[in-house]
């Protein structure tokens, strides 16, 4: 089993309008709901690739009740989201049908006690010591400490599971000190963790802040590796257009199921380079076009850098 | 007790944001909820004048539970709402920051079934027994025919309850044919349905289509009333500046208060103006500036038109 954790759980909406115009009413035509945040996507492509997957984090209030009631309807993923009082935030996503283009709003995380971060952590303990490999993800809501990534990397490291950190700011800087076996950064966050716009540069100076193996999602550039075994860029055969929303959390998905099938490293940033472009293919996060996927697959291409770059 | 019937309650959703621009990103800083639908606001407006209130009309999913949870929060608001399967409608306000203008979104409404909808008007026999009023306000969801105010006029009426009706367009056209004992359409309502622009010609016309009573609300210009007992103008004694949503529920909730009062029809429709003045200095639908009403309802001027106009 594949533990994913994501603090900061949303349920996601996306409205269809016909033109968005600030300051009109409008009439929305279409409603979708589905679970987010970046966990909750790494344990969907998860499922999808046929890996059982537990979910945990936080889920409260009514937008809670549906984050959890749209979960059961993902066969593979077992919902292990713990309560808290405060609502899981919304996400609107306004669709302009004219353009295409998407208005996003985000509403700012629950408030969680400390009497619920204590909680936490000790189901997480129980869930780690039964998991295969462990995704850390996304923001942290309010109320949960900064260093928190850092301790939960460091109860998965006791307990001799791997853990992969996928996350921003001062919360990445922290893990990355407790030593994952994985950080995912993308170039924006790699830039602001080491200062540096080069990547190869940046991904190395990642590494010697603690983690054992970081792979660089670079957009249509692919990924790039720098892991104890090697360095790699995985490049997708041909550019894909579309929505790239999610593309990280299925490069986390591929990170982390090759992982756990024992594939050599450049197999697995094979996987997670083209599951990446193939979920740009697909309108919504947590989703991928399983043919361009396979498509793709044949065609990708790993090639090793020379550590004097 | 006073019963409002709001067949298409909202989960009203307010978003602060720093300024709305269409196609970015933005993090909402403020959320506020309450309850939602024409009918609603007019019972937190008889509720706060020390009415007691029976709502009903229809809610379901998550975000009926959302609105029925905020309505217990409402004291002199019994919640008589009818549980359906489909999910009560959101609206999203987003509010500019910087130039305080509102974008707004409307979700459509639940799909109520016809066996619903056959409960419901059991469940609203039932409570009309009891009522010394009815007030029934807003859209009608999908599912429920064009013709359903007719019915529940027919319904109130067969029991001697004075009804009042607050709707547009179509349900509008076929409400006042059964003979509602007032209407309170807004200048375009009233145009929509007479093709007058003219406020007291289409207020006349619209009476004579069957409403016993027609108080036409006219914003800044406050309310023009014809009724068996003669025709009057309210005119709050200085222009307020705000915002006008609920301003109108607001008139409705003043307009059926003071009928229960056995107030003379000078009286109802001084407070119905002043009431409607008040709400536009809040923020938001269903509530007042009492100050202000209370000033105001000092200087406000009824004056009688002659029938000749």
């Amino acid at each position: 089993m594949i533990l994913t954790v994501t603090l900061n759980t949303a349920l996601d909406i996306t409205y269809r309008v016909r033109s968005l115009r600030p300051h009109a009413s409008h009439r929305v035509s279409e409603v979708w709901e589905r679970p987010g945040g970046k966990g909750l996507n790494v344990a969907r492509v998860l499922a999808a690739l046929g890996h059982p997957v537990t979910a945990t984090g936080f889920a409260g209030g009514a937008t809670g009740v549906v984050v959890r009631d749209l979960l059961t309807g993902i066969s593979g993923v077992r919902d292990a989201l713990v309560p808290v009082s405060s609502p899981t935030r919304r996400t609107v996503a306004v669709v302009d049908g004219l353009s295409g283009d998407t208005t996003q709003l985000n509403e700012p995380g629950p408030l969680i006690t400390p009497t619920e971060w204590a909680g936490f952590q000790e189901t997480y303990e129980k869930l780690v010591a039964g998991a295969d490999a462990v995704a850390l993800c996304g923001s942290l809501p309010p109320g949960v400490p900064v260093g928190a990534y850092a301790l939960l990397i460091r109860t998965a490291r006791a307990a001799g599971v791997p853990v992969l950190l996928d996350t921003s700011g001062e919360a990445l800087r922290r893990g990355v000190a407790a030593r994952p076996d994985i950080v995912k950064p993308n170039a924006a966050e790699l830039a602001e963790l080491t200062g540096s716009h080069e990547p190869l540069k940046a991904t190395q100076d990642a590494r010697r802040r603690g983690a054992q193996s970081v792979v660089a999602s670079l957009g249509p550039q692919g990924l790039v590796a720098i892991t104890p075994e090697g360095r790699w860029r995985a490049t997708p055969p041909r550019r894909v257009h579309g929505n790239p929303t999610g593309a990280g959390d299925s490069a986390v998905a591929g990170l982390l199921s090759g992982l756990v099938e024992r594939l050599p490293w450049p197999a697995r940033l094979a996987r997670a380079a083209v599951l990446s472009a193939a979920t740009v293919l697909t309108p919504v996060a947590g989703e991928f076009d399983r043919a361009v996927y396979e498509e793709l697959l044949e065609q990708v291409s790993v090639t090793e850098e020379s550590s004097a770059a």
